[in-house]
Order: C-alpha cells, then structure tokens, then sequence
C-alpha cells in the first residue's frame, strides 16, 4: 500500500511535511506519493473533480490522504470513503462524493478518533494522518463507525468548468472525453477553440482542446500558454458547440 | 529515526535532490521528509523561529539538516546541535538557537568532518548532508568534536515579528500563544486585529488573529490572504494591545 | 539503486505524483528522488546541460527518469541511454546527447514497450516510469533493442548560455570552470562582472561570477537576485572577456 497526498497546501512543504512525520510514527515503511499540493484553495467542489480523475490512476488500496478543508475547526465530521479497494480520508465537505459516484461499490464512515492534542486548524496532521496511516497498516478498528452515504446528487458527472491549472498553463476541465465530443468546436470567454490530437499537430502558440492523460476535456497551446492567452480563472465555464 | 529537511532552497529541487542523494548513498531505507524549502530566504534569525516550532511536531531521534547558509565558503563553522534527543545539523550562524533555549538538554559540537571534495557554495550537499546521514545511522565517530554553546541571549523566547508566510497568505509570528492573550486586540501596521478561534469563525475575507496548529499567533483572513490585504513582508513587528 | 526525476512539470506534483505512483507498482522499495522539477520548460537543449552537470553528483546505478518532452504524441522515439553505469530514460531530443559526450562508454537503446493503454500527452507516466522502474528493478528484458547513437555534435562541451535560474536567482550557465578562466572577467548583457570566490566574499547585493557547486560558471549577488538586477533570461549569452 501507499498513501497519497492530495492537498491545498502549496509546494512549500510546511504543513505536507508535518504530515508526512505523523505517518512516518505510524507506518515507517510506508511510501508517502505527494500526488498534488495545489488543489483548487479551499474548493472542495473543484478539487473532486480533480481527485475522482486522478485517483482512477492509483492502485488498488492506495489511500488518499486529502485536506482541501475551509471549514477545519467547525463542525464539519472527518470521513472515510472506501471507494471499491482504495480508501479516502478527509474532511465533510464534497470532496468525495464524484468518487464516489464512479465507484462499484462505496462504504462511508465518520472518523471517531480523537487525538490527545487536536488542533482547531489543522486536523490534516492531528487526525487525518493518523487515520490514514493505521488505515495503510490495517489498524484502522475502534477509529470509524458506519454512516449513510452523502447526498451526490449536486455533482453531475461532467462538470464544465475549468478546474485546474498546471505548471505549463493548461487548463484541464470536468468534463470527460467521449467519442461524441470527436470534432467539435469548444467556447470558452467567446472563443471558440477546435480540437487536436495533441501538442505537437499544431503550432507553436495555437490554442486547441484534446482529451489529456486523465481522459478529460482540456484547453491547450503548444508551447505557450492557455491560462495566460485567454487569461482564464478556475471556475469559468465552457460549452461545447451542437453538443 | 527519520531525516527532514528544513531549508531556503525554493521547491524546485535541485539542491534538495542533490542532499537527498548522498543520504541515499550513506542511509539507503532512511526517509527523508521534505518539512520546508521556503525557509525565510537567506535569514536565520527568523528561520530559527520557525525551526523552533516545527521541530516540536517531530518524534525524537528526529535529525534535521538544516540549510539557510547565506556565509557559507566563508569562515564560519558546521554545528550540529544534540537537543533532548533531536539532532539539529548545519550553519553556525544562529539557526539553533531559538531550539537551544527551548530544550531540557543541549549539547553542542563542531563538525570536523571534511570531505574529499568540498565545494565552497553547497555544504548542504558537501557537509551536512553526509554528516546528518551518518549521525541517523550512528555512524558519527570521528566527525564531531564537543564545543561549548553560543550565546543565546538575542534570541528572546518570543518575537513580536512575521517569521513566515504560508501558501494562503497567512502571517506566522514568532509569538507563542499564552492565555493572558486572550481577548486581546494585535496590531501591525496600525491595523487593530481581533482575535478568534479559527477560520470557520469569522466571516470570508475578515482578518483576525489565533493560536495556529504550532502554538503560535498567526495572522489569518478567512479564504483570503492576510499578506495581502495588509501588504506584509517578513519581520514586519506586531504588539498586542494592553499586554 | 535510486530513481531520479528531471522533469519541466513544476513543484506542484500532479505529473510527477503520477509517475511515482506507477514506480510503486512495479518497484515498490526503491527511493524515487525529485531532481528538479523545474528543468527548462520545453527545452530539450539548455535542459542536456544541467542534466549532464547533475548527474555527475548521483552514484552509479541511478536512473534518470527524465522528460522535458514538448514532442510527446508526435512520432519521436523514447530512448534509453546507459552511460557508463548510470541510466537515462526519457524520449528522444536531444536531452541524453551532452551527457553522452562526457561518459566513456555509451549505450543507446529505442524503448519497444508500448503500454495497454498509452495517453497522446504524458509518456512520462505511460512509458518513460515503467522502463524506468524495471530497469531499476533489472526486468529490462524484451524492453529495448539497441540503436546507434544519435549526432552529439551540436552539443558543444561548453554552452556560453544562461540554462538555470535557482530559487534565489543566481543564474547558471553552460561553462565548465577551468583554471584559464581564472581571474577574467565576463560580459553578459553589456554588463562586465568580476569574478569571486563565493557569496561571503563580497559585499550584500554586489554580482560577481564563480565556480558553482557543479563546477559550472555562475553569475549571482550576495543575497541579492542577479536575475533581477540584470533581468536575465533562460538562454542570454555570455562571454569572457580576452579568453
């Protein structure tokens, strides 16, 4: 097993770090993949859009360790998604729930164990790692109980909107690629962009969408980018053209 | 035992890749934790702050190599700092001191390791990274020598300054929270700032103060960025109020 | 053995996560270090120089799991290169060419490993990881087919170019140290500068040139940006002065 860290926390390592000494106390031999650390900030909604494509990537029995968490020292439970065979440990906020409408089969708990110190700010070190950890190492009992599955129905399968950025200025949308999209025209803040198969059909500096390695809809430019041409925000919407 | 990196190296990795490779070729199973790479550039007075309050997160036997040099080539000497029973691993240009004066036991010694090839930029490859390696395999004999302590009397136990911004913006100071500072109004910049629980408790966009999950005030906005709405810098001062 | 990563994808990790994550599977004890993450961006070329100055700090028997790959989709070839005992994965542009100049004994192979299902845009996890694991592993068999060696010859020993900024803005170039540089000064955007040992030699904020801990000609300020001051950029010329 592996635990993987899907977080907001930036690349800086302060609290990735922190985390990743708790399991190291836990589970010393266990791999720790950090998977992404710029997560949409504090947007549980775009960030499971985001993780339901990423963690098709992982294994079996990978446990994904998230924290995109406004609301940590409220009321809001801490919960564990088993999503067919691998394992989601994070706050009550959404961030589970397009996982969860993928999976064959899905079982959800509140996490019940409490720390000695808990903090009000950062319950990803005092009470996500630790769970997450004895979940990697089989030591999970006495830590969750059992409760009804979250209502998804406000997480539509395909989500037009931009949902992430990456370091080359891509934008990566919700929605994923299917034979019926082959073709069309995509608009995007009034442009409208046409398809390719990949970077290097077009020019350097043209604009087009393709189907990226996570099987979603993303906007793109050959060695330039997308995100500064058409100066694009998380969140803007795109509609496919006779779609 | 575990080894974390506490560095000002930015996040891009090729000085702290280059560390981890020699750790790799000295201790080949032992974990390196990435805890910080944005340590206040080039600044060990802060970043002894910061240290201080990290190292507290972290297991005994933890050995943190340490790495904010900004004389390294010069004359300045390696130290490695035994506090209770963390190992501390770098500069001798105060960066322990603030975890001197917090820890029960302290002993103190000079590297006088040397190896085959030293460049005059990167001891934190040349030096310290073997050095740390060798100290979590208990391999040290030889490549210390007892020293007796610096003097520690400029770094006071708490520092009415910004130590440290984290990816949201929030504004980390190097004072530890104590109950007599309950309720009470901070100011910086001649802004007044009241105090909460935590996020979740105050309205998007409001600034206040809390205890953060170090034990330290943090100047924070609710899913916005303290730096930004007061334009702060690093070592920017704060008082509390009637304190 | 160890895994390194030399990669354009940036410190936020969604590629490189990935590229761990199918390591695991196939290797799952091997330590997968993060090089750089921030080679230059599409740039196979100024990215050969730093490959091949950084690979001479890592031990035999590392693989470089490299992929600055602006051509991924099109009809480019993945190559593997052994140079003397340490190996390089990634496709075939040039990237392996400069340090295959400095190895004395090469070997070149064409990756024939085609994955179940391989993405148009990301090799890097698809084919360039799981080579790179099984050869990590020694499972290369029916993975490769030798090839000749590719035209080094537009790889010069010695680039007169900017190939890397650092974190803190110090700017890296493709000379080598030699002794018959010693003591020149250098030419880079009109700007004459001096040459020093190391930073603690001069004054805060002043350029000057020195040997870098890769034995490579660097321009940098003492605790200042010489990015910044000169406004530099990936690929300006240098040259020096009556060498």
């Amino acid at each position: 097993m592996a635990i993987a860290l899907f977080t907001d926390f930036g690349s800086e390592g302060i609290y990735t770090g922190q985390m990743e000494a708790v399991i190291d106390t836990i589970a010393p031999d266990m791999r720790v993949i950090s998977l992404l650390n710029n997560a949409p900030k504090t947007n549980p909604f775009l960030s499971a859009y985001l993780l339901s494509a990423l963690c098709r990537q992982f294994s079996e029995k990978t446990v994904f360790l998230c924290v995109v968490d406004p609301g940590v020292g409220g009321n809001r439970r801490g919960l564990v998604l088993k999503a067919d065979n691998q394992y989601f440990v994070g706050p009550d906020n959404g961030l589970f729930n397009r996982v969860a409408r993928q999976a064959k089969n899905c079982r959800w708990f509140e996490i019940i164990y409490r720390p000695e110190y808990c903090s009000l700010s950062f319950h990803g070190r005092d009470i996500f790692a630790p769970v997450a950890a004895k979940i990697a190492c089989q030591q999970s009992e006495g830590l969750l109980r059992s409760v009804a599955p979250p209502d998804c129905s406000t997480y539509p399968d395909d989500l037009k909107k931009i949902i992430y950025f990456d370091h080359y200025g891509n934008a990566m949308t919700g929605i994923r690629y299917h034979k019926r999209l082959y073709g069309l025209d995509l608009t995007i803040k009034q442009c409208t962009i046409a398809q390719a198969g990949t970077f290097s059909e077009v020019k350097p500096g043209k604009l087009f969408w393709y189907r990226n390695s996570l099987g979603l809809i993303e906007i793109a430019a050959n060695q330039a980018s997308a995100q500064a041409l058409l100066d694009l925000s998380l969140a803007d919407d795109i509609e496919f053209q006779n779609a």
